[in-house]
């Protein structure tokens, strides 16, 4: 199969991470005989500085006509606590996704058993949890006008909007993944007080009826936000709006102790970007010891979603896990003394595959 | 001292733990001399019932005239899953919020060491945490205008607003508190994507300067959300905006295995109101088995909040942290096989004080 990527390392430890993704991704294609073409380009605080925009029009054209995206990190502190900055990463983040069309950021969290014990849940409570956020990424609050202040600037104000359309497409999504999963879905919103919240409800209720094979509940964000820390396993696929997926997926994916660990897919109209949940951890870059198997198995992801590709997906996720029987993983999951770089854990990946 | 309270049990289990909560004060009143008067009302799906309103005016008249509300807890399931009812019981909570001026909502989280194995999370991450969590109860997206759907019924929309003086007002009370405490503030918000966290950063700044002898830190709270899982005890006062304080208190209030044991104090322009966190608890309602502990404590809230009586809420304190150590406790916390009704623990700690 020929297979167009574009690579955005973007900030801090991106660089690191998805050079030992690609080198991954090179070997898969190798052994199963894909033609693999790929280009760099720039994106978050890098982009601001070596052309002022955090996600520049080269980047995004490479991104249309690439078959998938494979994304690194962005952020760099200096942006952090000033508010006010007119220019910052974040938006070339969010520039990405609405033009893109990136409406479903998908997130599987599942435990390891050899790192259970890093989990900051009793084991009890964690084991066996395997669930999937499905999280609204290109709409709600965080694209909603108007947005702004008052004349007198002493009022600001935000907009969530929501279409049908939107809810639908994702909504829809959730119950097909659901399916080949354990059969549940979770709907998160605030119905009893927000009126997209009520719209979401509605959609859903009608998409509900149209799979009964389905098992289907409706949660409200803040029980949703308690059950995930009392009852993680109870949850298969959740499926919810951008500003609550911003807040209840990054509570997830610090239950299993492994966020070092976590790959992202995200789901676009016109391509679709594969990425670690993790940030980009400005104090650990350039120092080879940030954990690439995040962004490893989200080169996974990208062969299984973007390409239908199961048996390169699950190849990649063997290979992690021999690494990590074996003990070759970096500081933040190491048991013992002995821990290995970044690149040494993507060259052993790499060769064993 | 004269106190006027107004009691609102509200619905499911509301009458019973705050039967109990009613006697303490009583005792406490009668052992320090204070001339308490009391009245109750109705509020919630109890007061659709019987007048179809859920927050009727002769209710809102009588907390006017008290010096504090004591409130049990409000819903029923038969409203949860019809997003459409045009009248709902959260809505009597939502507009007794706005009219009593309850801007700020008070969470002391705190782990009870008898307690500690009940919690989802490690004991080793979650013992010694004491954090307070002070939520905005009257702005924000709960509140703001315009709110409604599109002509054509195909768009939903909500808008988040806050003014200068709504995040002022309440960010000064999180100094305050923090003052008493352990002088840090953590102040969360999505400043790097709204427009209204940008103006609480900005609000949040200029009092920082003022606040010196204070730490103060800033997270955003998709962050906010993994921290409260993985450091719990690196907290002492949580501010933030209404949605995510909704959010993050109830993930705050389940992480130290006590929901049925947690107070909360609304304070108001008006009067303010002291209520269990935890809900109205349909299933066990009229069974004589909640646990009515947090109501209790919310009494002892309301001593010290609403009149500055701390000798008073010490007592019921004490009587409280005796009333576990004797093994006086409702199911949901007993260790043992004995456990005891709703009654039999609101008497015991009673005639303790
Ligand atoms: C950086 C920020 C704008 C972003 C978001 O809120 O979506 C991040 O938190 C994420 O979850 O990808
Ligand atoms: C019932 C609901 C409207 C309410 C809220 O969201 O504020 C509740 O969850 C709470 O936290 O008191």
């Amino acid at each position: 199969m020929k297979m167009n990527i574009a690579i955005l390392p973007g900030d801090g430890i991106g660089p690191e991470i998805v050079s030992q993704a690609l080198q991954v991704t090179e070997a898969v294609c190798k052994k199963f005989g894909h033609d693999l073409t790929y280009k760099h380009a720039l994106v978050g605080a890098c982009a601001i500085e070596q052309t002022g925009n955090p996600y520049p029009d080269e980047t995004h054209e490479l991104c249309m006509q690439s078959d998938a995206v494979l994304f690194g990190a962005i952020g760099d502190p200096k942006y952090d606590n000033n508010p006010s900055a007119k220019v910052r990463p974040e938006q070339g983040l969010l520039g990405m996704r609405k033009k893109l069309g990136l409406y479903a950021n998908i997130r599987p969290v599942t435990t390891f058993e050899t790192l259970i014990h890093k989990s900051p849940l009793r084991t009890d409570i964690v084991t066996g949890t395997d669930l999937m956020c499905i999280r609204e990424l290109t709409g709600g609050i965080y694209f909603g006008r108007p947005q702004g202040r008052s004349e007198d600037n002493n009022v600001a104000f935000d907009s969530c909007v929501y279409s049908r359309e939107e809810i639908k497409r994702i909504v829809e999504l959730a119950y097909k993944y659901a399916r080949q999963r354990k059969k549940k879905v979770t709907i998160v919103d605030k119905a009893n007080v927000l009126c997209t919240s009520r719209l979401w409800r509605e959609v859903a209720q009608e998409i509900e009826k149209q799979n009964p094979d389905i098992t289907t509940e409706y949660m409200f964000v803040d029980n949703a936000a308690m059950q995930l820390i009392q009852w993680p396993n109870r949850f298969d696929v959740i499926v919810t709006e951008n500003m609550f997926g911003d807040i209840l997926t990054d509570e997830a994916s610090v239950i299993t102790g492994s966020l070092g660990m976590l790959p992202s897919a995200s789901i676009g109209l016109h391509t679709s970007v594969f990425e670690p949940i993790h940030g980009s951890y400005p104090q650990a870059a350039g120092k080879d010891i940030a954990n690439p198997i995040a962004t490893i198995l989200s080169a996974a992801l990208m062969f299984e979603y973007a390409f239908g590709l199961m048996d390169e997906g699950r190849v990649i996720r063997t290979a992690v896990d021999e690494s990590i029987k074996a003990g070759v993983v970096t500081e933040d999951i190491a048991s013992g003394d002995k821990s290995y770089k970044t690149s040494e854990v993507g060259k052993w990946i790499k060769e064993y595959i």
